[in-house]
């Protein structure tokens, strides 16, 4: 794998519109990022959202990754919901394929999966889970890297049984708690959107590994890549930052697929 | 193509179930056709239901194919909607994309794609939207060959444009009208549930490609596939009928895909 | 009933957006209407944004009405559906008594009902339609108001074999036909979006019972209520002027159930 | 309230269907009952079963209760799903106030309210959601009575609180755990199919307000309502041997509703 302190992906959460209701610049966003999680018309998404979304990462060149979620639309796949690991598992793959059609169709590789809201939150703490997300990315293609959070325990041990390589992320525009994990989005200054704090956060996290927690703990986190909300207010100048900061200090920003080729 | 008096495709509706509740008698109907269209979790079938019916045609050897639908579980897709012919052509590619997915995971190839219900009707009088459904098998691959009505100009010049093999089909289980299309539902009698009847239309069907009408009319009929509806009651009695009569009479039953690479 | 080139409804579709995604400026637009239709649930608002939207109208003073659509949350509504009359009749009745429901909670009076989009357009030429709607009000309740275009023979005959009043209404930012009907949404400048030349024409509409076709013909148009679309670019400055140019040339601008009151 | 040794209250959850697909069997289990549970469109049934189920137990005489569930069709209301208190409260409401309209439609009063599934099994042990169900039942009326589960401190607790009457119920055909809770469905022997044996612990149910767990523990039940589930192998005839057996005992079987008002 490349040098983790010289290289490094920046990804965000693309193509959540869905029929009449529009969220987030996907536009503005894809312009500074490297790969896109869409997602896949269970949790955000139609088959019409996920088509144009597909040609607007191809026009931009970023890399197009898969991001399931719970079926539930109102909620936006951020409650809970007590499915079975099996029907994860078959959840995961019903919502790859979905995107893969419209990949196959614009010439586009799928590059990646990366679980969305609830399913990513409750898979990161419940090795069960994890595993039904990776059987289901596996029984895909064992060549699709599974987009987790940086220190999972739970992430790292499914990627590593289904044999799938794990790509592990963390926060731009989020602060963290001293034990690395994420400050709840409850707490009143959970969400960073001063774009300098959030491009020196992640200049730090790429060439020291650190974060600093919100009681000013510095805490390691190893990640490849970057996640930016598309939801955050001001969310493309942030990105925009970031990614102007981090080249400035000599940091490449490239996608997640090409890190992982890198010798 | 094989010489269509000596062989012919036996194709039905399977995966219909949905969640808590159970449609059809699959188990039984796999046992006699050779072709199966699956729901893909638009009209009817969910993930779990897909999973597991992609295996069931895997162990009985029947060929499976992508039965897309209007996105209307509550009235079974079979109310008309008024899709635009490009969203159409999205929602095909979708969920074909979706049971590919499984059809990968089980090994198992993707043979064939038919619409299902108002879709289907709808395309075989509209060019238009025959032509979004085409452009949508197209865009996932131009070896998924087409299954449509036979005599339908729409289904038929829509294929060619497209680029696609057209399977055409009859029915073993409904009664026609004299003009070639398929009396309503409606109508008392517009079903044959007598297994020798429909055994008796199929074979007229294979060997001298007609039709009776209800009217008593001879009409041409020319169809590559034979459609036996699983919710037709006494269904697998039907086919079994169906399927012994022509065997006895020396015709072939082979999945579709069979009879396009014949010489 | 009221006289109406002196006291007119203005109505327009509130309580719009779903889940995580947002439609439509309602704190806005509820300053200036006095009659909100409200999505129920099938194909806009789901039960938390009906909630508040039904208090929002509370403080406001405003109207509240249900406006059932067809379950198509994909679609918004606005796509054909091919639901018999007895499921329409069936649907409305569900959709009522979902915003009854949150009408009763908050002590407010269920006023109107208007079917949206698709069920509307349909129902305008479609007298079976038409009736399923009407008996769908009826079985509610006969003092509800339905709310229909001005000028189809369906909706006032729906209304009246029903019993029902019916509430006819005219569009502020919508340019017409000749015939009366409105001039398609895709033919270019069928959207009215100046607010004087909107003003203008709802003055003409209550004052006259007039309005001005695309080819400059004066058709006569009978309504006691006008529809600002909240969806129109600027609307609550369009529905704003219009407001303030009638008061000022002395019409009142009342809820449509204190006009049917008037001796 | 009636004498609870006397006279007791038979429910069970009616209206499961959904479009195409039949659940249960309604009108055998609708003779012997005297309070039904009618799904609301969330986890089952849509408004075509409604009006038919409503207009079902009218004619058998049955009491009608709404049944709110998850919004979650493919896993029947059965999944735990994360809503806040306050969704859940405004979700109880919606699904009241729509299952109401077909109530006032046919001249039939509503007389209940019992949660569905993960939803009823979540508020057995979590006050929070307990109080959001009980909020959602006191914002139509505080005349619904909420049915509970028997020793559950979570469900009397929020009635109590949002000044509802609560109606315990106990299980026909489900083993007990010593601690009063229900046997996990997942353990072997945890459905009593025999209709003697559910009888019989009907019976002692009602007469001694006791029931014999799994491991011959006596523990104590006093509940004014019997649930009898429709999908349990064999569920009329169990329904009706118990009713048989009450009968020949003396006990009345009689709508929660008039036992409430019994002096």
């Amino acid at each position: 794998m490349a040098d983790t302190t010289r290289c490094v992906d920046f990804n965000s959460d693309l193509g959540e519109s869905f029929g009449a209701w529009t969220l987030g610049d996907d536009a503005a966003m894809v312009q500074f990022i490297t790969s896109a999680n869409l997602a896949c018309g269970f949790h955000a998404a139609d088959f019409s959202v996920m088509d144009r979304t597909v040609a607007l990462c191809q026009q931009a060149g970023v890399a197009v990754g898969a991001q399931p979620g719970f079926p539930d639309l109102q909620g936006f796949g951020r409650r809970s919901m007590g499915l079975t690991p099996t029907e994860v598992e078959q959840m995961v793959l019903y919502q790859i394929g979905a995107l893969y059609g419209f990949c196959r169709a614009h010439g586009v590789e799928l590059t990646h999966v990366k679980p969305h809201g609830a399913l990513y939150n409750q898979a990161a703490v419940d090795p069960a889970l994890a595993r039904g997300i990776a059987r289901g990315v596996a029984r895909f293609s064992r060549e699709l890297p599974l987009v987790g959070l940086a220190g999972s325990t739970a992430f790292a041990e499914a990627a590593a049984e289904a044999n799938l390589r794990l790509i592990r992320e963390a926060f731009a525009d989020r602060r963290y708690n001293p034990d690395g994990t994420l400050q709840s989005r409850r707490v009143p200054g959970s969400l960073l959107t001063d774009p300098e704090e959030a491009a020196t956060q992640v200049l730090r996290l790429v060439q020291e590994h650190t974060v600093v927690a919100h009681d000013g703990t510095v805490v390691p986190v190893q990640a490849e890549s970057i996640c930016f909300h598309g939801d955050t207010p001001g969310a493309p100048r942030i990105v925009a930052t970031a990614r102007a900061r981090l080249e400035a200090a000599g940091v490449s920003v490239r996608p997640m697929r090409a890190l992982l080729a890198a010798p």
